[in-house]
């Protein structure tokens, strides 16, 4: 899974027939200190998440593994609202070579 | 997803049995400010979607889980069309560090 | 599924037992403009294509969709032949941030 | 599978209902000289592993292929602890190009 | 697929019940030229590769599609021995425009 968070919605009213009711929400990735990553991907959501949420995101065909999204033509899920992370070793700590 | 513009057609007569009438349409990857990111791929429709349209592209099995790709072997279909964007969240109301 | 020309081909006698017969050909990824791009991939070929031709291939389980490819470890497959690209939007038209 | 160090966990009590129970750990990509690559995934334990160790960790629909994870909107999973890695064959003598 | 050679073995003695016996061997991706490019996985050996050996591997779903690795959580796997390259269409001659 990655980390996101939402940052806006897609209306798309033309879609394919099993998608009627599905929520498209823009996901930007996050890094560890919750600065925004340049990618994102439309996600649907399966856990009542918001605009402005810090969630996880399982792609492929894990995406479909919800009861909303199963036999759906979707690749991202948005299938848990992250309350903290807990960082236990630094970065600073472990990396030694210039990456 | 990721949110595409299709900018033309890919013409093949010589294809899998189980292709025919299959459209493969070239999507540019889009930015969030519909700018155009530098790669593509060839999805096939499923929504009567049309050059010049902004859509959302299902990749993976996913792209399978439709009427007309199901066994098929397409790896991109277009499931949306989109109509507009909302975003809510501006990059830079959260970027503090430097990507 | 990507755009590539098939450039040449892999020799390996000794495969999984259901590889018996495949063709392994090295495809180079191609942009638009048929530029080759860095990156290539072995595919397994379903359609009868040979060197030098420009080919769409799909990846993932959407490889193992045609009768040769099923069930067996294929993640890559030449599922049609690219007679022509009909690209009707430039990038230039659109494009007017940098990339 | 990817090699990687389990640098911490998230915590989201607002998950898919199949999710509970479910260990998120925060792992960071190595390379082989155990130095941290930049990017991190978030992966569900199914081998008992802690923080600090270094772990395996599959990705895509092979994640759901643990007891734990079946059917589960899982994209990745830490499927075994390292013990040690044995290079044989060092970058330096194979090397002969610029990358 | 794509074109690696095995470097070495990564050694794991707590891992997934199903894992017992597999093999886990470093492959690090080659370039055409047989030099080394950055990147490495841990696949499972399905055809009795050795350490210095090039060899194809499939990855995702696809690479459980062997007699040994189905249904286990493992998502690269070596699927065939290379025993050499035939690349008839040299890049130099089909690159006009710079990468």
């Amino acid at each position: 899974m990655f980390l996101g968070r939402i940052i806006g919605t897609v209306w798309a009213t033309r879609k394919d027939e099993n998608l009627v009711g599905a929520k498209f929400l823009i996901v930007r990735q996050l890094n560890l200190d919750y600065s925004e990553a340049s990618n994102f991907v439309v996600a649907v959501d399966s856990v009542g998440a918001g605009v402005g949420e810090v969630v996880l995101v399982a792609i492929g065909s894990s995406a479909r593994q919800t009861a909303f999204t199963r036999n759906k033509p979707i690749d991202a899920v948005i299938m848990a609202i992250v309350d903290k992370l807990d960082i236990v070793i630094q970065q600073s700590e472990l990396m030694t070579s210039k990456n």
